[in-house]
């Protein structure tokens, strides 16, 4: 099919290639106020699908879903005090409402550790009303400088997890199955991206953690994103909010707390892991629509068929949708599609009919063959499962064909250009870590030498993995 | 079983009945910003499955999900004269950002007509795009003078839908499908809430709208709530935010558009509806957790028939949770579902288990009865369905036993002391509306005399059902 460009290609501009992207396939657009966004239904259908999937993860995770007020006092912020240094630049604050100035200014929450754990201390009494497991789906906002559609926005839209624990050993070891089974676990296997989990240094830690984990993933760029964080509060935030239990001896000890989210900025990862010169490559495992049943034309027999075949696809558990549309030109019709990356494409015209066969088109691998009737159900199922597991496979060798062991910065720095390094921590340090800032090059998470997860980031030989960052 | 009352009866104090209820089923509690709420993980599970239901009903009707930012540059809202005026007294308005002052200050939304319009006018260009159905779940801001939890709060949760349409009969007749289908069916089918759908007068009318279609439920102190509002907008958005598409003819005339909204105040209208001295009544349909199974005492094989009934109720479709903690008193746990309302118990004890029979308990009709295990499954899914309408026959009976025909205002007042007036409209005109107002009384709606829903306030013989409301 001979087409023009509707992109700008990834080699000749890649932030020009994402913008494309986000447009054509109309996934969203700015919002009036600087570095907001609209997500439009396409966009939006894409992070309900995300949404759905990660919810019943953190249900079997043990949390249950709470809502906390949008609106913080001033007061609250100020009681972990790197918490409100690390956040304070960020804050909207509301100062007048309901006709009047009010007498203490409100901030618009940019997370919600502090108005939770105020609520926390309320609710745990005693150790038998331990852990208490709590997520929140809603949005924040943290007033960025350089805004970019899903990943950087002023508001966005996301799910925090809130714990709190009768020791320190049980937070760890909460944080860490949040970073593997919930986040880890549903990147991989969902999104299709191979996120490498890993411990923030001193330095990328979220303001008032004593330790961070992180998945990152690479994009297709070389860059990496930080798409999913779960973060051990140790005591500090039980301290600010008088977070404590009586234990079984009597004593009123502080509990340990953690925190842990991801957000809308999972679709920009999507996009730019997934993505190439035709638009999204969407998971089928993701894609709210897995298969479109295209009429080409029409003609003698063409709606009953694709109607049967959309019945036969639907009862068979795919989620399938109907393009009957068959006033607007086919190739129109199969470019969008193409730029929406819907997984499978089952292209049905009068010709068709008659030869009992029909056309399958699969999105991530790009191929087309011609399949009887009879036979689609199967090759469509088959052609999901293994799309996904090609997608996957192909963004793991992507990451890996980028990633370069190293044992200087400055070699670091050079790999840093289209991928990412590895390098003994213990040539990098706090440091080290100043001067690759100097290049924008960040320690994106400290892994063990076999690649498991550090506790800490004093444990000997850990690996730091370095690159430039979204 | 002997106990204390745990909550304030109804009759003496319905309203401190409804705070009691509120915080003794932990439903909810006060936020620390005046008029928020935090919403506890129960009565969060009462809010998802809402939205479950709803939403499946929304996209039904065809509208697609997207999502539009929280700020709205303060100068959007002044492009809708009544729009503006009718929100200026409630809004929450960011001066400050980001560490400094605002150029233009922005206003938290109170509802999203103004920046939805804003984009609709964007991607509407010709007749084809129409109608364009959209709906957004999110929250806003609105301040109020008296808050109440779930029924008047600063910031709710809700859904407002957004269309644009062709004409004005096709607009009119989509905001009626939502006002039937998908509010009304959805009360009344889900919530087991006969709400009453009628038209509002034109005081009682949305800020912008050319007629605002209601949904009102009868609480049981015999006032009215309103449970979801349909609007139609006219022109009045599509002229200030410029709408126009083209037309068959290529010119290019005003769109139409509607707006319609629920929110977490229905789960103050459920709680009000069916609530009773021991505490909620949760419709089955509603519920998250249909059936606890409960283990009464620990004995020999009384964990076993628990848990092999939790799998047999759960294979049949039927959302139970197991409660084996045997360590808590059981009459504790007994009043703590009754308070929580959940449908059905199923209690086991060690004398059950030589019997071979447990004990079903309905909450809804309060009946208490020995089961064969054989017959557990069946006896369970009868009772959810019998008790699913026998809440809406009672509250139906209720309504109706709380509704007189009356023939003038000094009555219509009168009446309006326990429950509703239904009288002529002629009688009341908007004279009469301001001399109610004096007794806190409010035309809720108004009906054809065959109860259908009227087109225009000046059809003749109207009927006004007037009473006191939340």
């Amino acid at each position: 099919m001979a087409r023009t460009a509707v992109l700008t290609p990834q080699k000749s501009d890649f932030p020009r290639w994402y913008q494309d992207v986000v447009a054509k396939a109309e996934l969203a657009d700015n919002g009036p106020v600087r570095g907001t966004m609209v997500i439009r239904p396409y966009g939006y259908s894409i992070w309900e699908r995300m949404q759905a999937e990660l919810d019943a993860r953190i249900k079997d995770a043990g949390a249950r879903n709470a809502y906390f007020p949008l609106f913080i006092p001033e007061s609250y912020l100020q009681r972990e005090a790197e918490h409100v240094e690390g956040f304070s630049p960020e804050l909207a604050v509301v100062t007048h409402a309901g006709g009047k100035d009010l007498e203490e200014p409100v901030v618009v929450r940019p997370t919600s550790e502090t108005i939770i754990n105020e609520y926390l201390a309320k609710w745990v009494q005693s150790y038998r009303d331990l852990p208490l497991l709590l997520n929140q789906w809603g949005n924040v906002v943290r007033w960025e400088l350089r805004p970019r559609v899903f990943l950087r926005t002023t508001e966005f839209l996301w799910q925090e997890g809130h714990t709190v624990h009768a020791t320190q050993a049980d937070a760890a070891a909460y944080a860490r199955r949040i970073l593997h089974e919930t986040y880890a676990g549903f990147m991989t296997d969902v999104l299709a991206i191979p996120v490498v989990p890993g411990l923030k240094t001193p330095k990328e830690r979220f303001a008032g953690a004593t330790h961070t984990l992180t998945c990152e993933g690479m994009m297709r760029d070389g860059k990496a994103l930080q798409m999913g964080t779960s973060h051990e509060l140790g005591q500090n935030f039980a301290r600010a909010f008088d977070i404590r239990y009586l234990d079984a001896e009597g004593e009123r000890p502080y509990a340990w707390t953690t925190s842990w989210g991801a957000s809308t900025r999972m679709v920009g990862g999507l996009i730019m892991t997934h993505g190439d010169d035709a638009g999204l490559r969407i998971p089928p495992r993701l894609a709210a629509t897995q298969v479109v049943v295209t009429v080409v034309k029409a003609g003698e027999g063409v709606a009953p068929l694709a109607e049967a075949l959309v019945a036969e696809l639907r009862a068979a558990g795919i989620r399938v949708e109907l393009d009957d549309r068959a006033e607007i030109a086919f190739g129109r019709r199969a470019i969008d599609w193409e730029l929406k990356g819907i997984p499978v494409r089952v292209e049905i015209g009068p010709r068709d009919v008659t030869a009992g066969a029909v056309t399958v088109v699969r999105r991530i691998p790009g191929s087309k063959d011609a399949t009887p009737v009879a036979d689609v159900v199967r090759v469509v199922s088959e052609a999901l499962d293994a799309d996904q597991a090609a997608l996957l496979a192909e963004a793991t060798a992507w990451r890996d064909g980028h990633t370069v062991d190293v044992t200087s910065l400055y070699e670091a720095v050079e790999a840093a250009s289209d991928g990412w390094a590895r390098i003994p921590w213990s040539t990098v340090g706090e440091e080290g870590e100043a001067r690759l800032a100097e290049s924008a090059v960040t320690v994106r998470c400290l892994l063990r030498p076999d690649g498991s997860v550090p506790e800490t980031e004093d444990e000997p030989d850990l690996v730091a993995v370095v690159g430039r960052s979204y």
